[in-house]
């Protein structure tokens, strides 16, 4: 088995948001974000309407590669290191987002989603609908996380 | 904006099954496979057997790339095309694999999981956990897709 294998993606399209990159983090359960699909993929999109959310997955372009394969959740020296793939941060090898968000309207090319956590002109990488069968009853966190979801400084993700 | 964006992404394990590549879209809601991570990311895992399930992202790197970006679910032409964006199938422009798995067991640097649709070694791109946020309640589906979903043949997708 060669390790080294490396695979090329191309941007399908384009994420543009009036959210500022640094506030993000903090509005990503509510803010509402515009996708541009390209025109020449523009009749992928025939039928997506009859979902009521996606995932969406976009290229982390902006982040830098990750020194260190664990770290505290957000930064919070109070919760138990983790490793980047026990978290949802931006810090993984591969500069992979992966969304779940609602799909409020299609217009053409352009679709309008609510909880899209990237940032303006993050390039596209693909769509997927949500599906019944994406939806786990009941999902198990550990703990760290469930304390964190409960305390007023909110969720952590 | 440029248009021709292009991601190179690095496989960071491989992900490993005994069922045959033709098998594997009829027995994806039950097949068992191990995710092999390569050492280097080894330390990424830290905690990640807190979780129930995961996301896991990987190189569909047996895909031809597709001719089509309308094409009739699963080749049924007893249903009406559909964009490659609202169907879960290989074909889509970029060919990531997205799959919400079961996460049964871990040991060292190997997951086992259940219904990872991914053929034998297969490129694996990143690991998410998949937390309470990722639960849609009823999602809304076109009704192709429930209509396929009731009959003997099985599910779509």
């Amino acid at each position: 088995m060669a390790r080294d294998v490396r695979i090329e993606m191309r941007a399908i399209g384009v994420i543009h948001t009036d959210v500022a990159d640094d506030e993000v983090a903090r509005r990503r359960r509510e803010m509402v974000s515009t996708i541009e699909v390209w025109p020449a993929y523009r009749d992928g999109l025939l039928g997506i309407e009859g979902y009521s959310h996606l995932f969406v997955l976009f290229a982390l372009d902006r982040a830098a590669p990750p020194t260190h394969l664990t770290a505290h959740p957000r930064g919070d020296t109070s919760q138990p290191a983790q490793g980047v793939f026990a978290a949802r941060g931006r810090n993984h090898p591969n500069g992979l987002g992966l969304a779940v968000v609602e799909l409020l309207a299609v217009d053409g090319a352009r679709l309008t989603v609510r909880k899209l956590d990237a940032y303006d002109g993050t390039p596209l990488l693909d769509l997927k609908p949500y599906d019944s069968y994406d939806v786990v009853e009941a999902p198990r966190v550990p703990d760290w996380w469930r304390r964190r979801a409960l305390t007023p400084r909110g969720d952590l993700r």
